[in-house]
This record gives structure tokens, C-alpha cells and sequence, in this order.
């Protein structure tokens, strides 16, 4: 979507970076792939996940997305341990399916000299229509964008 | 992204619909596209969508996204005049270019009985990143939904 | 809302500003307050604003939004014509009143060095509950902010 | 801002029903105030909510409005375990302050028969302006809304 090419951390330079800026979380999640225009991001759903009754949480969902939009800026524009998130927009469409892992397959859709827009699309594995719908900006520190 | 397969009105019924029921802002719009996966609508740009200085105004491309999904969900559940739009989200990325049309890539990813969720890239034509993003759910009348 | 005291502009000088930037629409406009925490806007509602039955259309009520989180915004930080919307939500909850104005009381949540945050209750004059609710984020040139 | 005056549960009776529902989190909340026009809650922030370097996470805060929201609508119309949140819009305004809990001051906006809107100011406790603003929309079981 954006037309700068670059790609700064392929996948798993992302997964080394997420490692150690986020050691708390980093097993939860695999990066399927990454590239210029975007990332595929695996979510290991396990117990915590869950809310009662077996679907995996709102707030899960959106750490989903969250941390998928900033790994597919993080590719774009290197590791910046600093962009923060300024907004986000969610629209939860389907319950997830139980015991399946969550799948997010995030683009950049602008990525500008302070502000970064993605969006996100998350799947139950296996399954045809998205779980959730998410959009999110972050606020690029003056000298991290290229 | 929905699964549910049926296209019930296609780009010229769709054009029929909108001029008899939106007479005063039909002919700002052209269907380029309508199939079970979304819509291409086109914003034939004129003089009052523009703010000062010459590019189009934010409830201009409010409006855009509004009916072009609007549209994309009459396509798959026919013609329905009673939708209503309860939530929208927006994100303005670049400004649009001066002089050109704009045309909004609209798909529906979620058609439930009761809400419907689709999303919009808006475009200047020839130009490359998007101008904005949106996302819009519609409430369905009960007997609306196939 | 936001801790910083000051006023840049009163009403008048918010109503003098809207006719010369944007004539198109003053008309359409009163600033029936301004003060450090807010604006309140009255839209006066017109035949052009209305969609097919006789409601105000949702465009409209964006528009309205988008103007008075804007004006706000300038209440505070002086006549700065370049602040840039960058994200809206709405949600659109209630029918407005045949025949009655829109009345938007807005509220300013940040108003940082480079974003400003501010939201909005749409009320259809002498009616209860809220016909819309939108909150929105605009760019502010990089001189511009106190 | 919704013109039906009932409450269906107080603030008791609200920790309660947290308590023996979501056993996961209920001892992180606190629900300080509940009336029929909306609720404050408190999260008792703990190292499990802090980001690297000492701040409330994004998804603890989409948490906190979440859970706020979703009490604030139980308190009208009673104990009903199945509402689902089918739209959220977020917008992280401030650092939360370090070693503070956070406030979170609920209005609902709509309570309709199918669906129901909340929005939410989140605050760093004793901090002035807000950290977040949140706004959510749930789906209503059929038999549920009063």
C-alpha cells in the first residue's frame, strides 16, 4: 500500500527484536512472515487467552493487532522501541473458533514522517471469515522515521 | 472475506437503486465494479466536495465510504432502503490529489443477520498510497438479512 | 478536560474566522459558546441536510463534528487554518428530531504539541438523548501549538 | 445522557456478579461508584499491567473500558452474562502516571434494544488530564434489553 520499498528487519529479526524489548509476551507469539507491504502474525492461543466459555478475550485481540501493526512498522522502518500507539479501532465480527490459533495478516497502509497508519485482519485458523477487524496509529519519534 | 456467496444486485442495478433513492447525489457517483467480494465505486470530483486550497473535504469522503459500503451490502442482500449506518471509523492518510477523482475499494467482511461490516481504501486515481481508510458497520432490518 | 487554562479566540472571533475560511458553510453555523473547556455549535438545519425522509444525513453530522472539535481546538490555540483531521469515530445512536436543529457540545481531551484529541454529544434541540457521539484527532502544524 | 432512569444493580451486587464471572480479573477491579447514568471503576494496577519501563499496557487499558463499559450497562438492566462488544474506539491521550491506579469514568449513551453505547474517560488517579478515551459498542441478547 505505501510505495517505499525498504524493508529494514525481515521476520526474524523481528522475533530476536521482540524477544528482548517484550520478554513477557514474545513466546505467544510466532511471525509467519514479513515483508514490505505487511506482516502475518501468529497468535499461540493458550489458557490466559481465554474468557469463560473458551473464546479467546477481547483484550487479547487487541494485543493481537497491536503488536502486529507495530512488528510490520518495526520491518519498514527498524527497531524504534518508541512508536507508540494513538488510536485503534475494533471491530470484533465473529467469535473465534475454540483451540484454534489466531492468525493476524497486517498491512501498512501509510507510513509517514510522524504518524503511522496499519490495518489488520485476524482469522481463526482454519476458518474463512475474520474474527476482528482492527486499524491503529502510532506516533513515530522525530528521528526514527527514514 | 464473507463466504456467503450470492450476489444479488449487480453494478447496473445498483446504479438504478441509487438514482431512485438518493436522486440528489447519484450523479456524483459511478459504479466501476460490484461483485459478492465488494464494490469500486468512483467520486466523480467537482467543484462543492472541495475545501479551500482544492482538495476534497472530509464529509466528502465521509460520504464516499458511507455509500460505497452501503452499496456493496445491497449488493449481496438486495435492495434494502432501510440500513442504517451505526458506526463509522476514519483514518485520513495523504492529502487527495488536486484535480483527480477518487475512487473507494469497498469489502464486505461481515454479512450477519442482524450487522453488517465492510471496509473502504479510498484512492486518488493514478496516485498510489491511499488517501484514507474507513470502516463502517450498518444495523439490518430484521427481515433485510438472506 | 485539558489542564492549559487559556483562550485564544472567543465566539465572536471563532464566527468571524468560520465566515472568511469557509464561507461555503458559515451560514450553516453558530458558535453559541466558547470557553477553555469547550464549544457548543448549533448546525441550523436545512433542506440540503437532509436525507430521503426527512432525517439529517450522516455526512452532515460528521461535518458538524469535524467543525466544531475543530473550532474548538482554535478556541485554544489561536486561528491556525491548517490543523488537518487525521482520525474520526462516530457512532451514530439515535434518530435526529424532524425539524429541529443540531446542537454538538464539544470537549477538548488533548491538546498536545503535534495531536489534539477532542470528542463530541450531538443533541437534537429539546431532545434527550444523544443522536451521535464522535471523537476526533487532528495534526497540528508544528508551530502552531502554545 | 439515557433518559431510562432504572438501575438494576448497584455497586455491590456488581462485585458480586464480577466476582463469581470473570474469577480471573475481578480482584484487579474495583467499582467505586454505580448509578444509572454510569459507573467509576477502579484498576488496581500491579506489575502484570506495566509495560517495559513502568506503564499501563494498551491492552490493560482496553481492558479497563472494556469491563467499565460493560458493567456500567449491566447496572441498567441487570446480570446478563451474553452481551458482546461488536465495536471499540480508543485513543491513548497521556503516559499513565507511574505507580498509580487508573480511573475509569463510564457514561452510557444508548441503550437500545439491541445494542448499547458507552464512552470512557481513563485517568492516572490523582493526574488531571486524561491517559485514554474509549468508546464501545455491545450487542444486546435478544431478551435481555429492558
Amino acid at each position: 500500500m505505501d510505495s517505499r520499498p525498504g524493508l529494514a528487519m525481515d521476520a526474524t529479526s523481528l522475533e530476536v527484536f521482540l524477544a528482548r524489548e517484550f520478554p513477557q509476551v514474545a513466546a505467544d507469539f510466532a511471525i509467519e512472515a514479513a515483508g514490505p507491504e505487511g506482516v502475518r502474525l501468529r497468535l499461540r492461543v493458550a489458557e490466559k487467552h481465554l474468557r469463560p466459555g473458551g473464546t479467546v478475550s477481547g483484550p487479547t485481540i487487541f494485543a493481537l493487532a497491536d503488536v502486529g501493526i507495530y512488528l510490520a512498522i518495526l520491518a519498514r522502518i527498524g527497531p524504534v522501541a518508541l512508536a507508540v500507539t494513538t488510536n485503534a479501532s475494533v471491530d470484533f465480527m465473529r467469535k473465534p473458533a475454540a483451540g484454534a490459533d489466531l492468525l493476524a495478516e497486517i498491512r501498512i497502509l501509510k507510513l509517514g514522517r510522524t504518524l503511522a497508519v496499519g490495518d489488520v485482519l485476524v482469522f481463526s485458523e482454519g476458518a474463512e471469515g475474520p474474527v476482528a477487524r482492527a486499524s491503529m496509529t502510532y506516533a513515530i519519534p522525530p528521528k526514527a522515521a527514514g
